[in-house]
Formats: structure tokens, sequence, C-alpha cells
């Protein structure tokens, strides 16, 4: 069911964020903020489990992200009422394409959230924090995301929770609505959405991706629900093509012998 | 034990490379080259199971990095005849330096990891390779690396060899001796070596952890191969201390409620 019991779910997710930060010895956490809903709903997760003065928001735009982005990032800052500072990652991503050959666009993204990674571990160093992350069940399941970078985190409270179920959330801890209404996008690109680059929505993937892998139903049970073989297909090919993922490095073990 | 039968384990680690290829689907693999011993071990492993044809060698010197380290990682490119590029990180480090506010020594040595983890995961993205990891089982227990950096890859066959088993399988399959006989240094200040980091020997380290995580023995009958129950100690806090890093992202789960 993608359908979660919110005040329940929200409660345990405080009381895990404070187990965890016991167990990792650490009080404090900086977290990336894109103006998107997943960092939008971690702050707010953050801000009341950890409290705000254990918090710094690190803003990371690039020399084409969109304004509203970084409006809306402001607005949580602005709420929330926790430091933040601003990383402009521009002259870091010129160096990198300075030296290295014929970067097209997908490398650029890749190469993108690998030095906000970096740089948001760098001021964890700087300030004994803990990197926070945001990548969502979908995302992380559909492959949207750049191994070792924004899929790269130390403590992530949303990684479990489906898109469809972490806009719900969102709701119910109060993000602001036209955080919520917005479409998902990974600002590169103006225009560029998530769910333009799918060619299915978050809805469809994560009622299709919860009847298969969480209620283990038969893809005949999913057609059902209303959806092509099609669509369903599409949706469980980008899975098996990203599985990899969830398992690397792979590493040889000499006692498995 | 600390002694593998080297035959064996590299047979079975040349299988389990075409293995893994053909699982992750791909041919192809690109490597960086420190003029180390562990990155020397993976070439030669590399060459062998997946072929030089399908492998590339990347030099990712920085500004300070030691004319002997290139000099070394050139030779294991002659040796092995495999195609080799250079990408120069110094410009890239200079804009991350001058983005962020007063970088320490070992903030910077992390920065460099990221720097090179992310040239390497982007040759790969252009050749359709994948990306060769080199963390060895003591770096890897005792913290010595960077998470997302260097501890970052798609496949590592060492992973789970301690240092001394590294060395030992070096000399076994054709790594040159002078890349076996020099002190393990991360190449970032002069001097520095990483048992001077430690302030104990690899060979020493790798009894206590085999001994202990391996053959699961007691602190005292490690006393019994001749260590102090201080040196135990101070080992076994290191690998406590950077347990964490083993286990990383920690992802909340709402099942789990």
């Amino acid at each position: 069911m993608l359908m979660i019991n919110l005040e329940r779910t929200s409660e345990r997710m405080y009381e895990w964020m404070e187990r965890t930060f016991r167990k990792a010895r650490h009080q404090k956490a900086v977290l990336g903020l894109s103006g998107g809903l997943d960092s939008a709903v971690v702050a707010f997760i953050a801000a009341k489990s950890i409290g705000k003065d254990n918090l710094e928001f690190v803003k990371l735009p690039y020399r084409t992200s969109s304004p509203s982005s970084i409006a809306d990032a402001d607005k949580v800052i602005e709420m929330l009422g926790v430091k933040s500072r601003t990383v402009d990652i521009s002259g870091i991503a010129d160096a990198f394409t300075a030296s290295l050959p014929a970067v097209d666009p997908h490398r650029f993204g890749n190469i993108l959230a690998r030095i906000r990674m970096t740089v948001l571990f760098d001021i964890a160093g700087e300030t004994e924090s803990l990197v926070l992350g945001t990548s969502n069940k979908s995302e992380r399941y559909l492959g949207y995301g750049t191994i070792y970078g924004d899929l790269a985190s130390i403590i992530n409270p949303i990684g479990e929770l489906y898109k469809t179920q972490v806009r719900d959330l969102a709701k119910f801890i109060g993000v602001p609505q036209e955080i919520i209404d917005k479409k998902p996008s990974a600002d590169l690109i103006e225009g560029q959405t998530d769910e333009g680059d799918f060619g299915f929505s978050y809805h469809d993937a994560d009622e299709i991706l919860d009847a298969v892998f969480d209620e283990k139903k038969s893809k005949l049970d999913v057609t059902n629900l209303g959806y092509s073989l099609d669509l369903i297909d599409e949706v469980l090919d980008r899975v098996r093509f990203n599985e990899f993922k969830k398992e690397i490095p792979y590493i040889f073990d000499p006692r498995a012998l």
C-alpha cells in the first residue's frame, strides 16, 4: 500500500533520527537544499528531530540553477530559522570541464552531483557534522540519481519512501504547498522534469513498484490496477537495469572460495 | 590465517572478475593508477582477467604528487601495455579550495580523493566502462580512506584482502619488486606514510585484525601472538570508530515499524 500512516511514520522517523545520530556519535548535520521537495522534507524532519541549532543548510547553485529553486530553498531556510551558507559550484564545474574532454549533459549532471557531495562532506568535516541524504525510494529503484553523488550520504530518512509517500508526508509536516506542487526536476536544463525523462509519472511508477516489490504481486495482478503490460515492463526494465547500483561495490571475498 | 593460497586465490579472483563484469553487463574498466601497491595489483589482475584491450589506466596527479609515484605508475603501464591517460587534478583542487574556507590537510586529502573518484567515473561514463576499486581490507577496517572517494568503486577485487595478503599476491602475479618494497603512502605530504599515521605497522595490524575478526580469537589469545593489550586496543578502537563507514548510508525503513 502506498498510503502510509503519516502520524505514526513521522514519529518513528524522528525517533530513528535521534537514535541514528547517537549511534553515529554526532549531534550535527549538514543538508544541501536544492529548493525541491525531497530536500525540503528532510530539512523539516531534521529541524524537528535533531533541532535547528544542530543543523546547517547549504545552497549549492550552479550558473544555470533556476532562480525559483533558490527562492524555494530560501523559503525553507526562513521558515525553519536554520543557519545556511551558499557555495556557488560554477567555478568548480568549469575546472572539471576544462580538464575532461567533451563532457555531455548526462555526464555533466553526474559531475555536478559529485561536486555537491564533495562540498557537503567538506563542510561536514569542517563542522563535525553528518551529511543528510535526500534520495527517495522511487529514484533509488528507477536509478534516477548519481551514485557517489546525490545518492551518497550518511543518514537518509526518506530513502525507503516512494516519491508519492514523500509528497504525502510533506503536506503532513508543513512543507509549503508551492514546493509540494511543483514538478520534480534535476534543475539542469530549463523545462526538464523527472517525469519527462522517465516517460511516466511518479504516481504510476510508485503504484507499480509498490505492487511488485512490496506487495509481491504478479504482473498480471498489476494490470488489474489499470496499468498496461508495456508500462509495467518499462518500469521494471529500469529497475533491472539499475539494480547493480544497489550492490556496489562488488568486492571479491577469498573466504567464499 | 593471513597466509593464503596464492595460486588458488588468484585463479578464483580472475574467474570472479570475469563473472562480475558479465553480471554488470560491461566489458571495459577504468583504473586510477597512483604508483602504489594496491592499484598496481588491481592493474595486473584486471589485465589478466578482462584483458588489456578492455582496460584504460588513468594517472591523476596533483601538483605535489611525487615524481617517483608517477614513474612507478608508468612502469605498470609499460609492463602491461595498457592504454592510459593523465588528468592533472591541480586546477580542479584549486577551484575547490577557492570556494571553501580554510581547508585543512585532512579535509584537502578527502577532496582530492573525491575529485579522483569524480574524474574516474566521468571517464567510465565516456568510455562505457566500470571503475575498479583498490581499497584493501586493512584500510577498510582501519578507516584509512575517503568514503565516496577512494573507497568508492564498482568492482574491487582486493577489498577483502589484508595489505599483507595484497603484498604476497603482488609478488606472485609479477608486480615489480620496487613497488612492493616501498612504504605505503597517501602521497599527500612528502615523507608521510600510512604506518606513520597509524603508529603501527600493517603487518601487526593485519595479524591482530585477522585473529580477532576472522579467527574470532579473544584479546587474551591475541596477546599470545606477542602483541600488547595496548596495541590490540588501539587497533580495535580504530575499527570501532570507523565501523559506521561500512553501513552508510543509514536509511530509515518505515516497514521496520
